[in-house]
């Protein structure tokens, strides 16, 4: 059986694209934008042993290929409105493409992001996967920026931490992940939900955000220099998944502080919006903790129980770590 | 040295991000609305050794990879109003991301379409480039789509065709392409330019257009296949390139006709637009030409000067043709 490149994209795809607006099958696709709104955008780069394994299962890749987007959206406090997919395969497998297309379309019907379009190719080797997110914010909104944190405000995370860490190592064969433990920490590696509702509620609320897909220290570092500020965070307040329970605290700590793949938001506000946080998470249902405080200067600084100031490893991952040219 | 992911970004690109939106840097980038807009997106995917040569010009490459997709725009006679890449490399080397920046802001610049944001990871294999743009359509403005053309409608195509061709079978060594022929016909391949003011000036004129990026036949094919009609193409009428001089008369017609990487538009229009058409294209000094008709029916026929019907070979390219799972 040969599936060609149009048969693939219609097979798979073309019959889910919503009805309102044009989609696979022209040149480009026209979406009509919701009044009185200012468009969004943002594009993760997907690439097979780098950033999932080969053997992944398809459905689980596909949510995540869209979910790591509508997190940098959720981050911005944006709602989505559609997306666009490039696809590399070496092959097009029925099988596989059942199993992707159903968990990218799955994660799209539940927040009315509709597939608007793409591009399918061939590739040699790895696995391409290329999502292009788009969203709204209400016309004047700046956004959930960076940038926009102040000496002053409370540390925020949503959710709890430290998961995804485990179940990587867990997937790689680490002897000190057993499989149940592994089973009750893979779902936040394979199947991220992202923030959006909680992004959407801060706008107004927050000052700053930002997803931790890089692991808490690092993206954080990034709030703290496009805003020219400096952090202090309580370990102790820093939520632990469940499923770490047990782990030696070293193991718990690298994972919760550096470990990434993690599509909770760590956001900045206004030490007067506690109770305003507190509620909408109570709304939305969502872990909020406060962990830290952000104060005039720079560097980041983790204190222990005790107010001593801990001693963290290496600060986040970086794709490009160790290239030299 | 070594070059980090996120100095790549800063170096390269960010300072030439346009001032009046939030671009690389934050999660995702803002852009502001124009009134009365609706948005136009499309994404291609760029994969090397299949789209280009790994020794291609850098610069050419980055002016390439944002013009396939800004010709998805002019297909829809859309305005550009940003950019997002994805970008995939084995490794930074400084004087690659400088021509490569180079290439694609420079006509980013050129058409007014800043570079909004991305992605850029880290590949084995391959170098992979994605590129997402945005355009606008005015509101109420379906655009020019290929599932409009009507029986009777004139076929048209901008500028001249088979250069494309005729420059990939000289950059692949074929011994009939001399190197002076090779240096008349690269430019069509390796710098085209997107017909975006034509485009834009067909709205209203035209009722379908499509890029020719896979070859007139195939994508005129998917006008057919999308309205429900017929074509009738007239071979005598058909706009050689003039780099085509003394090529053999078989060589010459399959360059033209199936010849892939064509960033020229073919359009249909009524026939009582033909000298508003001819004044579009005096007043965008940009050739146009009618070479055929529509039908009632399907499929399409190609006639020589003496109205016979001309064989013709494989219709265009595949970019999974020929792959078996």
């Amino acid at each position: 059986m040969a599936l060609d490149e149009f048969s693939v994209i219609r097979e798979y795809f073309q019959g889910r694209v919503s009805s309102n607006v044009l989609g696979v099958g022209d040149d480009a696709a026209r979406l009509p934008m919701p009044p009185n709104t200012q468009l969004v955008v943002c594009k993760d780069l997907l690439i097979e042993g780098r950033h999932f394994f080969a053997d992944v299962n398809p459905a689980t890749l596909g949510h995540k290929a869209l979910a790591v987007n509508l997190s940098d959206l959720a981050a911005m406090g944006a709602k989505p409105v559609g997306c666009l997919l490039g696809l590399g395969l070496r092959q097009a497998q029925p099988q596989w493409l059942a199993g992707f297309s159903q968990g990218l379309l799955g994660l799209a019907e539940r927040w009315e992001c509709p597939l608007l379009g793409g591009d399918t190719v061939r590739v040699q080797h790895e696995i391409v996967i290329s999502v292009t997110a788009l969203g709204v914010l209400p016309v004047g909104e700046p956004g959930l920026l960076r940038s926009n944190a102040r000496p002053g405000d409370d540390i925020w995370v949503s959710g709890y931490l430290g998961a995804a860490h485990i179940a990587l190592l867990g997937l790689q064969g680490e002897s000190g992940v057993s499989q149940d433990r592994l089973e009750s920490v893979r779902r936040a590696l394979e199947t991220p939900q992202p923030r959006l509702l909680l992004g959407q509620a801060l706008l107004g609320v927050a000052r700053a955000a930002i997803d931790i897909s890089d692991g808490l220290l690092q993206d954080l570092g990034h709030i703290l220099k496009a805003s020219g500020c400096r952090a202090r965070l309580h370990y102790a307040d820093i939520p632990l998944d469940p499923g770490l329970k047990g782990l030696p605290p070293a193991l718990c700590a690298t994972a919760a502080l550096t470990g990434g793949d993690v599509y909770e938001l760590c956001f900045t506000a206004d030490a007067s919006r506690r109770s305003d946080i507190v509620r909408i998470g109570e709304r939305l249902n969502i872990p909020v903790t406060r962990i830290g405080v952000m104060q005039a200067g720079d560097g980041l600084e983790i204190v222990d129980a005790q107010g001593a100031a801990m001693n963290v490893g290496h600060s986040g991952f970086d794709h490009f770590r160790d290239l030299d040219d």
